[in-house]
């Protein structure tokens, strides 16, 4: 299959919205995307996220997303926040040029480390990601606070 | 006890290293700092972290640092990558005045949430995190892959 791997374009946003929203279908919460897409239009112009988009038949369907952060331990960090290959074009190895293509822009912008997170069930994602020498940890939790209420 | 919570200055930035070097031997990692006081210079002087400390008798006793990100699923978002007070000032409410600074902080930025980890066997903390109504998840592992041996 002939795909094209790019950066994402303001354009992109809603497709790349649209795909974050099969994502969290697909990690069964379907409910938990409250983030307009006037948060993605403000967050991309400020360059507080970074998008590499797959497009085939003129048609976005993959992507993954990241941003830059600080690790104390390591210095500069990229994290990988979504990552996602519509059902229906898997195994073709769209996936492995959209995780090449974030390693390779990580690398660029002087990161010296990547992190993401995997559901403990997505065995075939910890599959794809321990075939390319990524480290699984299990042993931290996530906390997680709502300030709406806070204050 | 007395004890200051202010934002942290470019003249900390040595205290809140050590302070992180004394966590990771907490978190038994005691070699796994490798990030150097300029990748804390730098990072401090883009604004790409933010450091609340606390002071007693003139002494740097605990901090909190967090950066900014952007979670698809919510929006706007304040990571809180490290959390520490010295051994001989725990229990005396400096934690939580750290912690609220750190919440009232990530509000006032604009912030609809915050997210952090903690170990699995750090039962205190967890305590902590629980008491102040945050969620505990614990079903995402953490993928880690590091940049120096790619492309």
């Amino acid at each position: 299959m002939e795909s094209l791997i790019r950066t994402a374009t303001e354009a992109d946003l809603k497709a790349v919205r649209d795909l974050v929203l099969e994502l969290a279908i697909f990690e069964r919460e379907p409910e938990a995307v409250t983030a307009t897409e006037q948060d993605y239009h403000n967050a991309y112009a400020n360059n507080e996220i970074f998008i590499k988009v797959a497009e085939a038949n003129g048609e976005i369907i993959g992507m993954v997303l990241y941003y830059l952060t600080f690790s104390t331990w390591k210095g500069k960090m990229m994290y990988l926040e979504d990552f996602y290959v519509k059902k229906a074009y898997r195994k073709l190895g769209v996936g492995a040029q959209l995780f090449n293509a974030f390693l390779k822009d990580s690398k660029d912008r002087g990161c010296v480390l990547t992190k993401w997170q995997v559901l403990d069930w997505n065995t075939s994602a910890i599959e794809f990601y321990k075939a390319r020498g990524a480290e699984i940890e299990k042993q931290w939790w996530n906390g997680k606070l709502f300030l709406n209420d806070y204050g």
